[in-house]
């Protein structure tokens, strides 16, 4: 019998007979060990503790006291969702029922499922983990198990198509209630401390759209109660400033199905912030010596070959057909800018040559994938390329950076960075990768940054300095990026002529601060719950009218205030429900106008933090709210939802 | 017999049998206007005079002293190019020759034609002239007319599908030279006083891209060479102001086939100039109260079936299959913005609601139609939509129509107006109409505006007013627009409540300050001959150091002007090599900077007229810039060609 070598995350191996199990690996470290074993990490990939190893591996046992446990019971989580369903409704089909990163889902069929009919499974669901059954593993001939499910066509496809080649099939069992299942599970469905069923969706039979359409249940589940209780809390005030929910409130913007969906419309105070938002990264680029150019959406597919993406990418991209040519929405910007930079000729003294673009790409999402602003199927990047000569790299690096530093400033994020070094498959030679990395690598500790090095994970085509930031959740989002690129000037055959009369290649850095608008949008919006600070919000201040004799005086006001976005509550309400109305509204400042004031020729003012005060002077104001404006721009001091 | 009424230009009617010629009117009229019949104009068809009348119709006599001689002579001329082709290059097969706007084309093939064959082919075209042959009618019968074309493919074509039902088909011969040809020409080849052949393109045989390409040779005739000189002279200039050539002078734009025709990428040059007309017209908004808003470029097909646009437009629409759903590149902005009106609900307080957008739109042209920025696939319009009461359209009108008219005033256009009016075929009521076009023309009045009326030729949806721009050269060019929509409300359902509590229609506003951007763009720089007054002007200002000694001095001045785009010119050139590019490059002043400037800490300034003016200080030119700017864009003043 031949052996395999196994090696643990301590770096020492094992040499076990192929064909032992994960547990058998387990008993030969320690029987306390093997008592333990819930699950193993083979090679990466989450298993059952019976798969067997006929190769030369990478494990890590899997206990109750391991952070990949949770997973484990959330599969058994679903499966105890599963038995429930079969008790309340015997009539429904099961497809599949995987663990997600934060709970499971299963998908099941011919059954109407609602809100109320959730309890009821929950219910019967908490019964069965009471009872406390044993989960256990049993092996079935393929044959069997077709039999078994002769009435689920689903789990026919299952074992006519991943299954096919195998002469036995597992199923897990407990109490009443089988499933086909690779698992893994754990010991007993009283092992689940917390349980709860969250949300119906739509879905599809293997995700394809042309298949059936499948009912799918969310549910997550904990080792105990207070981990569920804690992750409860945080989805409801998650919930509460989703930016969908706070877009409707606000009117920022709006995705329907007869428009399309994953193509948001954004409506007067949505534009405002965007516009906001822009002229923000367009003050920070020109300052750092870009210009900005303009490309089209769409674009022969020709530039997508030359560029090397149609290789990689039609499948994600949106095709049409003009005169038996084929065009696509472009997915990326770089090729366009590329094509902008070659239009002239370039000395080394004009380098390097910085180009910016608000640039709307185009990438083909699964419908279902979609949601709000987070995941759409046009969005914009507030994308940046230069075309820098090698020994620039580190200078442009180094702007760059600094100009992100200060985009996370003024927004108040909180950021981890990673440095992604050459992977395995790369294009360029060795002394560009390694000066190219050591410039980067020293742009990081210049500027005195906490970064992780991910080794190998960078482009094929260059090294890359990745910024995530972490909103107010504490969710993180792909960020700003400086990725250097030598593969693209190659393939467009860019050139500047050196000092030595020669063609030279440059090097192209791809950048953005925001990354995308539509998710950076997303992320303050519920960042700052809908209250945007006053350089952003869209309307900055509301003047409220006592009564509408004071309409006149107030338009005054507003005039007076021309320079901000002001706008008056001229409907005739109590000033109770005006203010109401402006606090829903999230306007961050209020002003209240009597008879007292026009007399006295001054204003109230109220801010959202419901902070009064009388008496004061128009200019006052003015200079105080420029000033807040300014300094939020410039980063010089930040009042979270202020 | 049965006989014809034909009614003249001056109204008056001639009861002619039914079969007489064009011909036989003219000598019924008057022996004098028979003899100097050249050709008719049969209800607005320009026609041989040999043509039957078997209708009531309105004729007006062609005679050498009509307008439409010339058209005639041109028609004429393309048969002497087409002999004098035929003399030269025996080979060459000719398909179709008609007259255009400013000359004529011939379309041929089976013949490689260069510049230089075009001068042999013109002088041979002279002699031609010279000679004065008589240029004769002969009707043959279909079937010899097949014969005589055994050889011409595209001649049986026209033999086959036109004239497929005539017995006998007109041909027309001048010495050896014969042509199929429905006519009208001049009596002889002696009447042409100026030939020019101007140059060769590529065309399709019937304009359809699938079929054989030809050979397109364009030329122009007039009654005398002075004429021909005068045209020649208008075209020279017209072509060293052609916005493609300054277009790459001035790195403003660029148009390739790997990126796809049609589709312009906007270089920094051009994209500053484009943001400097966008912000303008953002503040003009924004002043009159509109709101920015954002919509997507594509769409389901299913909003421009609601719209109606589907109906009309999908030939020319870019459509594109997601998920085997239809979706379509958006060729107006207005669907989306009447989506986003319908996203609230509105009080009659609240109207009126205006929105602007910078849309691009998508039309799909022919590829042959495409030139520069004038036809594009892609364009941008500063695309205004008002949601208004019945009773705010003349208000909503008349400021509309005094932003156009700043605008104009601004870019110093001069401008027609039409006032077009209920057609046949209209939707909305009487009152509503009636109601409408009396708005729109008390505005008109109000503002004192000369303006023709077109009856009958408004949108089927609302009555409108169109402003055509003239250039430097005399041409007109579609520009800003106000039409009113009854249309588009219904089919979207859009309501307001009323102060009577009922739900009520809004009416529709479109509105364009420019048009499409790019169009307006090609104006300007072919208006300006790229020289861009000094608010537009890509470059405002450059410094040039007398040594590169002066270079640190020069960037302190830069810094100084950090309001104004100013750019250094530290290429180690002489100082008149650096004027010279500086004005190549049309920038509106030169600073020149040497050490008695640097000494004296003052400046030289040289402005595009090379006007000169030294010892300056900095501040006082800073001054005069930042007034002439400011004037500029507010059309206080305006200094053309600056």
């Amino acid at each position: 019998m031949s052996t395999v070598t196994v090696t643990l995350p301590d770096g020492s191996t094992l040499e076990m007979d192929a064909g032992s199990t994960v547990e058998d690996v387990a008993y030969e470290i320690g029987p306390g060990l093997g008592d333990d074993t819930v699950a193993g990490v083979v090679d990466g990939e989450l298993v059952d503790k019976h798969t067997p190893i006929e190769e030369d591996v990478e494990l890590v046992i899997v206990t109750p006291s391991s952070d990949e446990y949770v997973d484990v019971l959330r599969h058994s989580a679903a499966h105890v969702f599963a038995q429930a369903l079969q008790r309340e409704f015997p009539e429904a089909t099961l497809t599949i029922g995987p663990w997600t990163d934060d709970g499971f889902y299963y998908d099941v069929t011919d059954v109407d499922l609602d809100e109320d009919d959730l309890e009821d499974i929950e219910a019967e669901a908490e019964a069965i983990i009471e009872e406390d059954y044993d989960i256990e593993r049993e092996l079935v001939d393929r044959e069997d198990a077709l039999e078994r499910y002769e009435d689920n066509p689903f789990k026919q496809d299952i074992l006519e198509t991943e299954a096919a080649g195998e002469e036995r099939v597992s199923f897990y069992t407990q109490g009443e209630f089988y499933d086909l299942c690779q698992g893994p599970h754990v010991e007993s469905t009283g092992e689940i401390g917390g349980f709860a069923l969250l949300e119906i969706s739509a879905a599809f039979w293997r995700g394809e759209e042309d298949n059936e359409t499948l009912t799918r249940v969310y549910g997550t589940a904990f080792p105990t109660q207070d981990e569920l209780d804690e992750y409860l809390e945080r989805r409801q005030k998650a919930q509460e400033r989703d930016h969908r929910k706070i877009g409707q409130e606000m009117d920022l913007f709006s995705i329907d199905d007869t428009t399309g969906p994953g193509l948001p419309l954004y409506e007067p105070n949505g534009k405002k912030i965007l516009n906001e938002l822009s002229d923000y990264a367009a003050e920070l680029n020109r300052d750092a010596g870009y210009d900005e150019i303009e490309t089209p959406h769409v674009f022969r597919t020709e530039l997508w070959k030359k560029s090397g993406h149609y290789e990689n990418y039609v499948d994600d991209m949106f095709l049409l057909d003009v005169n038996d040519e084929e065009y696509g929405l472009k997915p990326m910007n770089c090729p366009g800018h590329a094509t902008i930079f070659d239009q002239k000729s370039w000395s080394y003294r004009d380098l390097p040559v910085r180009y910016f673009e608000d640039g709307k790409v185009y990438r083909k999402e699964q419908r279902g994938e979609l949601s709000g602003l987070s995941r759409t199927w046009a969005f914009t990047i507030d994308d940046g390329h230069l075309f820098v000569r090698p020994d620039q790299i580190e200078q442009e690096v180094l702007a760059t950076v600094d100009i992100i530093l200060d985009t996370l400033d003024t927004f108040n994020l909180d950021y981890t960075v990673q440095f992604a070094t050459r992977p395995e498959k790369s294009v360029g030679g060795d002394e560009i990768w390694e000066r190219a990395e050591s410039q980067l690598e020293s742009v990081l500790e210049e500027q005195d940054i906490d970064y992780a090095v991910e080794p190998g994970d960078g482009a094929f085509y260059g090294p890359k300095i990745d910024f995530a930031f972490e909103d107010a959740l504490g969710r993180n989002w792909d960020g700003p990026t400086v990725q250097l690129d030598f593969n693209m000037p190659e393939r467009f055959d860019l050139t500047y002529t050196g000092e030595d009369n020669e063609d030279h290649r440059p090097v192209m850095i791809h950048r953005a601060l925001y990354g995308s608008y539509e998710r950076f949008f997303m992320v303050l919006t519920e960042h700052y719950n809908g209250k945007f600070p006053p350089w952003l919000a869209p309307e900055q201040v509301r003047i409220l009218p006592v009564s509408d004799d004071n309409i006149p005086y107030c338009e005054e006001l507003q005039d007076e205030l021309g320079e901000f976005r002001v706008e008056i509550e001229d409907r005739s309400w109590t000033v109770g429900r005006k203010i109401q109305q402006a606090h829903d509204d999230r306007v961050p400042y209020m002003l209240i106008i009597g008879d007292n004031e026009e007399d006295a020729g001054n204003i109230s003012v109220r801010d959202r933090k419901e902070r009064e005060e009388t008496e004061i002077d128009l200019d006052e104001f003015r200079d105080h709210l420029e000033t807040e404006v300014e300094q939020q721009r410039t980063a010089v001091t930040f009042l979270a939802g202020r």
